[in-house]
């Protein structure tokens, strides 16, 4: 089982700058914490980032057939972009949107997300603990959706 | 006369997933429908899709040159972006704003479009159909174009 | 194959005023244009005007048995009237909504169109054109219509 | 270390009705999978469940000597309490809020959490699972709370 | 057959004060008008009365064995309870909304209700009438119940 | 004593389509069930049905003279009528709003009645029985107004 | 010079009922007082009363030819005809809006009319004066339009 | 009787700029045409004009004792002026609110009067005319307020 | 004369918590603040806190025998109770709304207060000053109201 | 301790006009009574009046050397004035705001409060007793600032 | 060339209070960096302050003789007065607004300019600095207004 | 010192289409403007343009340790990039928003900017010269900056 972490724009500058919001981890530190704990629950994870909308589009379109599950913080997309909405709806692939920051304690325009209605669920305010445990819900959704393909006939 | 067809993001996916709304045909098969009427209309068509809103913007932009009008379909763009709409505002060609479902029956932020203010007019929910008619629109547009040019000493 | 053409308020005056907005074709050149293109799809048209919103009620309300389609430049009543919204979804004919002008490019009350919602879709901007193509829409549908409906045992 | 599950109203009847939302599990099924999960984590939890907004607020201003964090699903109350953000305000304990649904894709009412900006986070839509995910981050953050204390001389 | 009737916050002052709003009747003058109806169409009817929102909450949730369908006046709580909807919509009993004055000739906030989406049917302006008319129309949904229930095998 | 039942637009089309939102009942079939109780109750009723806005306003503004009591479903005129909602404000004729489906589990723009405040009350949602009860209804309110007349020199 | 006077619907119930609001003066009364007037300026009046929309755009549309310029007050359509602000706009004449009540003082839906922008002026508060007052506002548009008029060859 | 009139700010500049909106006439020419008129009518005027929100209001305070009317072009302070709304309101003399332009075709924020609501009624868009048709308001509504102060006793 | 003071939700932790917004008293250091007050103005208090909000609708109502005024402090209900303003309403006792915090200067939702518009005045922002400002002005219209009470025969 | 107390628009007309609203003490009653509070507080009070917004803006302006608090009474200004509330956290002294009569039971425009937000407080509804109420408070926090200067070295 | 620069509400005491937010210059200061540069341009300066919305409009429309463009910062009234936008557009003098703070970054109610619209441009968040930037961009203007004016015959 | 200038959506079109709105300079003729303003200032400028929101949130990202200062022209991006917002908050290099066209005279949904409450500040309007405004601008504040860091130890 192969889940892909979809990461958007200025995520790139992790741990740089703004660590009050954000937190002092790089996003190559949250990717071994993420490798560690899927080996723990023996899947794969793909990691990649991305400050292109159309990229991310690109790659959500094509995640359909190699992956069971997305994990995908959409950073300032979350709040703009009906594309990625439209994407993650017509891959329908379980998706998790996970935020390192508590998005509803933010500025106005952070509270709404175009993106979380067609995710399974959303997980925000963790910090790096949000893409571990947007793993594991990940990895259930993924076995779920397994389960009920199996039994149809 | 040449006549330029945008598709904007996730079209690409047509025909394979959320039936349901977009139905069954894919966007090669919409191209050869156009291609079919253009030829009964006499006039040229290219046809490009993208998920990058730079690349649509890019193409428009350079589309003053080369043809006559142009028709677009700016999928989840239509509802977010301000640069395709002053590209074609920029631009100034006759542009035709068409969409595959009936926008105005979906959820309430896909009810308004960005572009379609700068547009000629906008034909939404006729399926693969929305496209010929749109092609026999810019056509009609820009024959009135190159008419009123031609008036002019 | 019938369709009916339906002309909302102050249709009777067009050709006369505000020629800048409505162009300077009667309601009789339209019905003309219409008809020589019905004799062209092989189909035949009624088209009727009226100031009265009653009146348009009755008339959608009466045209289940003789139509195949309707098509309807509700004008006016377009942005206010829940009457006639309520007459289309209940009558379930294949019904196009259509404008002269570009409503989206027009004053905010234009914007929102109370009977798109419970059309097939809606076609705007292309002035008399507009009417031609929301006969070939409508013909469309009522084909693809009378096909389902066939299928049924 | 001990963390205490408040759980909001109606929240009584799960498993009984409405599984098309809720799913299938009791309230006493949720309990022994956290309960299960708590033992695997080393730490004690206790669960209460109450419809009276007073006393849920009673609760959480009790909670402070006895509980390390809160993680409450506070159903209903969610969207209306004032007086739950403001006791878990003033406790100043570590809180995460859980719900079985994922809110952001019901009823518009449902999408404003008024507790979410005076919680660390929000773990939505993965059914019996978020309590169990919800259990993780609380330790998390009770033991991250803990270390800062004992830094302070 | 059992009906139950809901009383909300300060009904229980009826008949003592704003009288101009409320009549002059008291909740024991409109409990024994109600039971004098109920006699007469053979129904048996619980009446009660609580100013607390987790009461109401709690007996609704307890309803579901014992009565056929509720009558409930939710006063206050009308406007600001998602509790007791949500309670109303898990119990899924046949349940009429009442009230004794006209709540849509009162203050803006009173015009909307957040229960009356989730129950069949409101009636409201007509003062203790409005409870035998309630009572009528839950019979009814009742009876409709029962015999739809009774098809099934 | 003689009640006035005033039905709006499209009224006319019921039991033939959109089963699934008013049932199937004809307008005929309600109005023997209203004439069945008016008989019960030794009231005289008559019933009418207009699709056009101007002749229900010009029923009502006639109807002081020959009627104690009006009862009116104003159907999609219920949301837009200031003309109908002035008339019942100045024929001062007690008035019962009634309607077959519970608007306020409709569209967002059907939960608004322009009527309701000037009116007695309003019944919504127990299809064919709303009409039976905003019966009763006035004929109380019309004995009420007969009485409270009878009192003053 | 001839002034056509349109009054909008329960204009015909005037003098009779809520005098508080309108005054005691019947519409035959302010047609006696407007006639004297007329006669003092020298030009004719016609004066006209509809409780139709659809009869109301008519003989706006009708007017053209006939009429120097309009006097409406269009009561209850003032906040909700579309139509009626297109046929003012479509037949180009002098308009003056009149209200007999202060519009601006009265209900929040009051305020806004459909109409007067597209309406030379608005005069309201006044009762039965308002309509002189338009008269002769209606005159000294009437003229400086002819004046103008007469100026270009 | 002696009525007062008061322009508000930017009224001194009339006739010398913005021609194409405010005409060509200056204040002064305004003030001849009233006086003409007002020696027709019989009545005294004064003429005053400040761009002190202050000293409008202090002019309207001052007026109880020495006019019989007050005629007010509050200009921009008409959008703004919660001040001069109180001042006329509680001065309590017959007040006519008047503008050159049709405030109701101009920019959204000149469409909400704050003074209107406590004026008699408001005349709007005839330039200088206004301010003669204000006039003849003014002195109806003295002679009737003076008519019913001399009734009582 | 006695007077009853009510405290809402959380009140019961004040002085522990978040004393940068409240301030270091506990709520029984502010009852001897109000207790010597009311010695020297001559009156008693009683002193309740509760986080139900039926509990303390139940003590409004059962207030009216007893006390000649409320202080009320509803804290987090202040901005979600319709049921609590029903209740002040209907006891008709001459009712002070106090804060200690300056709400106006908090979060937008702390802005709006459900029940002022029912008390006679509000006093918030100078801490345990606003309960002896709040008894004073309480004091102040019982003794008000007794006399115009004792005033009628 | 010197406190300045601070009279907006049209408080110069109290006690004369609209005493249902405001009562019937006039300014100089009012002056008087918080002259006599004064002296039992052992403070000065000055007293100004001012219906120019930009008096009152120079006036606080000024205060700083001679007062030690503020009561302000902004009158109509309290809802539209920005000047104010910017001169008031410019000079930085203890204010209170004050006002005669329930603003939050009054029209929707006066609700909201510009200068509360940068106040120390509010009270409003209690006639002249705010005024004695507003001193008691501005002195209390003119000592409390005082006390807090005086810590600092 | 002179240009006149004008400073609106409370800006006489810069550099004394919220130095955070304003800097520590005074307008002395500031007047004195602006006569420096104004002499490097080579043109003459007038400097002006009021804290009086009055005197502004005043200063504006006298400026149309004496100066070849102006310099505004409106400061509190940049969000409330349309007066001084009136009086801008009625002048017609090039002009450009400044601030010293960033006013999009503030309060909402200050993200809104009621002059800039009819200003040429705007400038804000440099402090001091916006002074000299504003001169020279008011320079250009003045200008390129005489050129194109010196080009008219 | 070293100062990069970014160019959004459609500026490459600049000069050769809607020269009404933003002149005649191409983006080449401003970059020349720019160049020369710089050498006499002293410091060096880059200067790119894309149509791609993803390439300029990579360009600021990048910035950080190769240039002082940013200067950024957002266009159709300003309104709609939470990405570019986000990219410049968390690069916090002193940062300029400047626009050709006065952003607060055109469209409503112009005048709100994303990014402008995250740059130091704004200047719209003054054409190619708001360009060298802007590089002033930022000079002042990068010596600010550097200044302040070099205080630092």
């Amino acid at each position: 089982m192969r889940i892909l972490f979809i990461n958007g724009p200025n995520l790139n500058l992790l741990g740089q700058r703004e660590t009050a919001v954000y937190g002092r981890a790089t996003l190559a530190d949250i990717r071994r914490r993420v490798a560690r704990r899927a080996r723990a629950l023996g899947v794969q994870v793909d990691f990649i980032q991305s400050n292109h909308e159309g990229v991310i589009v690109d790659r959500i379109g094509a995640a359909r057939k190699r992956y069971a599950a997305l994990v995908i913080n959409p950073a300032a997309y979350t709040h703009t972009s009906v594309a990625i909405r439209d994407a993650i709806s017509a891959v329908a692939l379980p998706t998790v949107e996970i935020h390192l920051s508590n998005i509803h304690a933010r500025e106005d325009f952070r509270h709404r997300s175009l993106s979380a209605p067609v995710c399974a669920g959303q997980i925000c305010g963790f910090g790096p603990l949000s893409y571990e445990l947007g793993l594991e819900a990940a990895v259930a959704l993924a076995k779920a959706a397994a389960k009920s393909a199996g039994k149809r006939p």
